[in-house]
């Protein structure tokens, strides 16, 4: 059985990810490089602490990561990406690679430019609105900004409202992109309409449009999920034709749902904590998940847990349990069976609702201050 | 020889005109009505006066004219939306519809959509920069104006620049258009450009911006010429669904080139009148234009000129001699021998100067008050 055949219901598309996610086999399919810890190491030095995200290896790929830290050393500007398709409200799995960049931002004193994509949703959506999605973007831009960005490094824009400050970048773009690129790229077909055809020119753009605004060539990174990786492979074919250098990439791996199996959705809410979630029901939502415990508790302290498919421990180690060695003993502590999954939620459950509080007080400031992260 | 099979060399798309244009089998194939006295009387009603170009009929065609008058007579709201494809300089066949558009404008009150397609022309045109083609949609813009439209019922726009007022309008349009639909009626493949089949998106909307921007459904009459009539067969299909009424049309004739075949053009300055020659010049050009008379003047005086092919003629007929008596005299003459050639161009070179004089003053005092002819 080759790696390839082991990951057969794995789907990881710009639209759809699912199955079982082996990311040494997204590596080899999508064709990125592994981040190393000579490159973990590198990030972190300007940055005078290496983030959590590294030590624990949510970033696993990238695209010419080091030739953007061999700009940034050479004393030449760089530049972050990234974006969001706001169809919904925001969950923690969405917040790892804003917090990332928020690190990223104030390490190399770089600009952030953050798409909301919300006419690629409304496009692609049969059941959203535009002015839905568009409300949308304004919303999870609080979430942005919660997420510790500063505002006089940071241009967040809607596709659609803030179209006048992109358009132009998009028609140099999508006049170098054939149909047939997106149809190979994206899948696309004659059946698709013709917006939703156009976007990927947009997506594009951004790449570029530090660099376009300040006349300057700016290397650009991509803190994102590896499912977006098509635009880049896409946008790294026409930039030098465009005159700009290619953009670079950083992936992180995907937060795992609460729920056994599926994913994190608005339309499953259990799947997932939102942002906005009611702290008490994110708490419940916790105690609620999927665990890698045994069946009884009786099981569980003979046996042991097993940490490496257990939801709960995947929280702890992406998001909340900081300290390394705090978060050594929770899995040993679980694996010889002296934890049981009732009291390692609640302890989760807790590390829950003080991380929402907070996260909910600068999002609601932020509701203040928009005006100051968007593009002007 | 069937009608169709006559005019085998007629050529009449979005991006081409060329052949022997033959108005009736353009009725027939294009599937439009023709359009009646009964019409033009109706025209005229509410002007107080029949326009020339419906006297010569210069117009010839229509899609729901009739519709479009009833809805001014019960009362409701008409409007009005034409376009230039921003490439170069304006010539006078250009200005056919621009000025009749001015004339249904103040007969009927009704705002005027301008649409210019500097992104379009951009996107078709490997020799354009668009930051020409945005260049042209304001020079051209003085043509508009010079025309005769007024400021407060005019609404100019370039796609480009003024993207933020169509976006959004735009993406509701294109969500309903496939990629199959506008290969087949605009014979698009998978080898052109992304910008290119998005862009039908925009010139549809156009239809709806008055309506969407009023929130009310306002009727909409496009004067131009037949060759963009696919993008309006595109756009009634799909109006409805929009929650719109059908953009109604009246289709005018090309004006002639002043040499013999070709196609007035930029790329071949002396075949086509620019608003912006030098009235000297055009003067030249005029006095070197191919004519309907004979091989030499003592068989002119024998067998008498042709107006029916002359070019010289069709310069009087669509455009300077507003006076029926003096054309049918002039047609007359020519037949009888009684004109010369010489003569003629020397009468019509000396009325092109005294109209370019007049226009030019227009144009040049339309660079004061551009900003108020645009979308706001």
């Amino acid at each position: 059985m080759s790696a390839d055949n082991k990951n057969d219901n794995m789907v990881v598309t710009p639209w759809e990810v699912k199955g079982d996610i082996d990311y040494g086999t997204l590596v080899q399919r999508f064709g990125t490089q592994p981040l190393t810890e000579e490159l973990k190491e590198r990030i972190a030095k300007h940055a005078g602490f290496m983030h959590m995200q590294l030590r624990r290896n949510v970033y696993f790929s990238h695209r010419d990561l080091d030739w953007w830290l061999n700009e940034y050393d050479a004393g030449r500007p760089v530049g972050l990406y990234t974006g969001r398709g706001p169809s919904g409200g925001v969950h923690l799995g969405h917040l790892l690679p804003w917090f990332f960049c928020a690190y990223l931002q104030k390490a190399y004193n770089a600009k952030l430019y953050f798409q909301m994509t919300d006419d690629e949703k409304f496009l692609h959506r049969e059941d959203l609105t535009l002015d839905e999605t568009i409300a949308y973007s304004y919303d999870n831009a609080l979430d942005v900004i919660a997420c510790g960005v500063q505002p006089e490094l940071t241009h967040i824009f809607s596709d659609t409202d803030h179209i006048g400050h992109i358009y132009k970048l998009g028609l140099q773009v999508s006049k170098r992109i054939t149909m047939s690129t997106v149809k190979a790229v994206f899948g696309f077909t004659d059946s698709d309409n013709i917006g939703l055809t156009w976007y990927p020119a947009l997506q594009a753009m951004t790449c570029f449009l530090q660099s376009y605004r300040e006349g300057r060539n700016v290397a650009c990174l991509i803190p994102a999920a590896i499912d977006q990786d098509p635009y880049w492979r896409m946008t790294r074919d026409i930039a030098e034709k465009m005159g700009y250098t290619k953009p670079t990439q950083i992936h992180n791996k995907f937060l795992p749902p609460l729920t056994q199996g599926g994913k994190m959705s608005a339309s499953q809410p259990e799947s997932a904590i939102f942002t906005t979630d009611v702290p008490e029901k994110a708490a419940k939502k916790v105690m609620a998940a999927f665990t890698g415990g045994r069946e009884t508790i009786k099981l569980q302290k003979e046996l042991g847990g097993r940490p490496e498919v257990c939801n709960i421990y995947a929280y702890y180690y992406y998001l909340f349990e900081e300290d390394d060695a705090k978060l050594i003993e929770v899995e040993q502590q679980c694996k010889c069976g002296a934890l049981v999954c009732g009291d390692c939620k609640a302890r989760l459950a807790k590390m829950v609702k003080a991380f929402l509080v907070d996260f909910q007080t600068k999002r609601d400031k932020a509701k203040d201050n928009l005006a100051d992260y968007l593009i002007k």
